[in-house]
């Protein structure tokens, strides 16, 4: 059941970094911690929207699309999770930092069996015949333009792709306050923490609010005004308005 | 509703401590993910045997006392989950490791405005009026007797009060593979990854497998044979034989 989104904030560029720095230096999280977390979040509110027994193309085929920052990380995790839960991820990261923690994300996805693309298929045709899904972790909340030439070939073709497009946090290549009109449409999107400015302009289908970590006093020092999550679930589905009813 | 154990292997101490090692050098997971997953995990088997909105004594009140090995660790994650589930949570935590994991662990915990007694209640009747339920988080599979005094006493309160006990991994003070008939005698049982071999004579009530995040590869290494886990749940709940039905 989605909830209505009440006095959710809808965070600034600035604002959406202050918070996650407040997260690792004031509460002493680990990025390890909060993006196993966030990436669990991201399958499950997928899993929610797209259950694996309904999916048709490639035995629950999904492309996992990450980019070279932390939300690459979250799409990494995210991945893992969905192969878990009986998804048939395959990777395209092309862009790896050198930094142990995407080393051993990375190690972790292949001793999962996860394969890896080494080019991204240009051809509409084969992705839509390949995947019943795409996951856009490409860029996040820190994204500034423009897009390196080898992202926005990725993001051209996934422009033109009738399969669903599942976001993590922020549609990729969209401004994090402006949006993007002539950018992405993803079907889903899985805002972080707390939704960004340009979530208000999101036309998709699902809209889900994943993240469930926030301390309570820096939920009211930033006073995000996050909707109750239900029960135990890790996801809370937010009221887009574009939605169609849902079964 | 409870998935009878089939052919579900009960872990050796030996067999257990490979498997974690594995975990980290293999599969390059981090303590902190693998932490968070399973000390996740124990917050939500918790929730779904003792829903906060049944418990009577003191707001959800619960006690979770954390050893000094990653044991602990667990239940100062699951300590964390239990209060974003409206639960009141309060840590015993007297063995700190001076490591960077715990330090931290301990600060998110703070963070989130949870309690640490200075000393363990050693009154039955305090404890039985002050709190709904005692999560213990004290030693898990790599424990060896004999328990040390602080522990050992703490251990001996527990034993004496009729506050539903919650043990992590494995009830504390048991021998891994042997038990302990005149041990703890927890009323849920929250074995991760797979059960160790003293969870056989478990007299409980609930018994969950939680920590799902065992590459398929490792568990045919060891035949773990690890039963289905429901949709997107990250426990699954195993037939005791003891329980009382469920409603």
């Amino acid at each position: 059941m989605a909830v209505d989104q009440g006095k959710l904030k809808y965070l600034g560029q600035v604002e959406a970094q202050k918070i996650d720095e407040e997260l690792f230096t004031e509460y002493a999280f680990s990025v390890d911690q909060l993006m196993e977390l966030a990436g669990y979040s991201c399958a499950v509110a997928i899993a929610k929207c797209y259950p694996v027994e309904k999916l048709t193309q490639g035995n629950g085929a999904v492309l996992v699309c990450c980019g070279p920052g932390n939300n690459g990380g979250d799409g990494l995790v995210c991945a893992r999770h969905l192969k878990i839960f009986g998804y048939n991820p395959t990777l395209f990261y092309p862009k790896k930092p050198n930094k142990p923690l995407f080393d051993n994300l990375t190690k972790q996805c292949q001793g999962m069996e996860l394969p890896f693309l080494s080019e991204f298929p240009t051809d509409v045709e084969v992705i839509q015949r390949s995947y019943s899904l795409v996951v856009d972790a490409l860029f996040g909340f820190s994204f500034q333009p423009p897009v390196r030439p080898l992202f926005a070939g990725v993001i051209d073709t996934l422009k033109k792709v009738e399969t669903p497009i599942c976001s993590v946090d922020v549609p990729s290549g969209w401004n994090v306050e402006e949006g993007d009109p002539s950018g992405l449409q993803p079907q889903l999107l899985i805002s972080l923490t707390a939704p960004k400015r340009c979530a208000k302009l999101f036309k998709g289908r699902f809209h889900y609010l994943g993240g469930r970590f926030v301390p309570r006093a820096l939920e009211h020092k930033y006073d995000l005004q996050l909707p109750p999550y239900p029960g135990t679930d890790c996801v809370v589905e937010l009221n887009t308005g574009n939605s169609l009813p849902r079964n």
